[in-house]
């Protein structure tokens, strides 16, 4: 898939068709994720793969969109190493930068995938449900599977708007 | 380009050309930008263009990578828009996901660019320099141009480094 048209034709997608997606597709993902680049490359990124019914289950209960990750063939689960971090602004940035490579890598494979960020509000009952040390703090759930909506149309502001000054030589 | 090429030969570039970089280009790395996701669609992120050379140094001023800056053929200041956001951890992630976008389009037309964040420590001086509204809050800086470095090794951790557990049904 081309580039900007990947940027361009990517779109939040919360439902999704029976089909499995392969182990190899998520590593893929994650490893793209790995490839953003990140302040003094410290990477402070870190994953949990959930293909497993009834933990979906059991994590869809910490949000109202509860049935995009039931429904979702898979979930990666993104974290911050504490110990890794030195901004958190920046560290958390980076971990944005990361989540994008891996919507994108998702997308041409023929993925849908959508970035929760409401579940973020269950941080404390996540981190006991999966286990993972207390220097791992949730940054997102990244549900995905293969797209069983149509194409989406989406908005974003025109560039005037967002474009606020230029200074030209 | 192709999309998972372009994410894993994306380098930070630090040392340009003397080639102009046209605005179109610089308009088209802004628009691919905004089309990141962000939480509730709340496109929290603003731009500055400046390709002007005074200006330049006067930017550079307030960075130990004071030479990146000196010497980009332009330079776009990425701010957080107060009064659109609506949660920093995640509006914070938006916009990295908005400057990966970004970065990745600049590595699509065979521009170098690099991704500033040390500068952020003078964002009130830098605030001023630029004249921008109280309610935008600098993010980043992103100097940009035609490379003139070879293409640099870098490296990643192992997947097995950072998957930190995995859950299959």
């Amino acid at each position: 898939m081309d580039l900007l048209q990947g940027i361009y034709t990517r779109r939040s997608i919360r439902r999704y068709t029976e089909q499995p997606v392969e182990r190899e597709q998520l590593i893929e993902i994650i490893k793209a994720g790995t490839w953003a680049p990140s302040g003094l490359n410290n990477q402070p990124w870190r994953f949990i793969i959930i293909n497993e019914k009834t933990l979906h289950h059991k994590l869809a209960q910490f949000t109202k969109y509860r049935h995009i990750i039931e429904n979702a063939a898979a979930c990666i689960v993104v974290l911050a190493d504490k110990d890794s971090m030195y901004d958190e602004l920046k560290d958390h940035q980076a971990i944005g930068a990361c989540i994008q490579n891996m919507l994108l890598t998702a997308h041409s494979f023929g993925l849908g995938a959508v970035w929760l960020g409401e579940i973020l509000k269950n941080s404390k009952k996540i981190r006991i449900l999966l286990d993972y040390p207390e220097q791992m703090e949730l940054m997102a759930v990244v549900a995905l599977g293969y797209p069983a909506e149509p194409d989406k149309l989406s908005h974003r502001k025109e560039i005037a708007e967002v474009l606020i000054k230029e200074y030209w030589g």
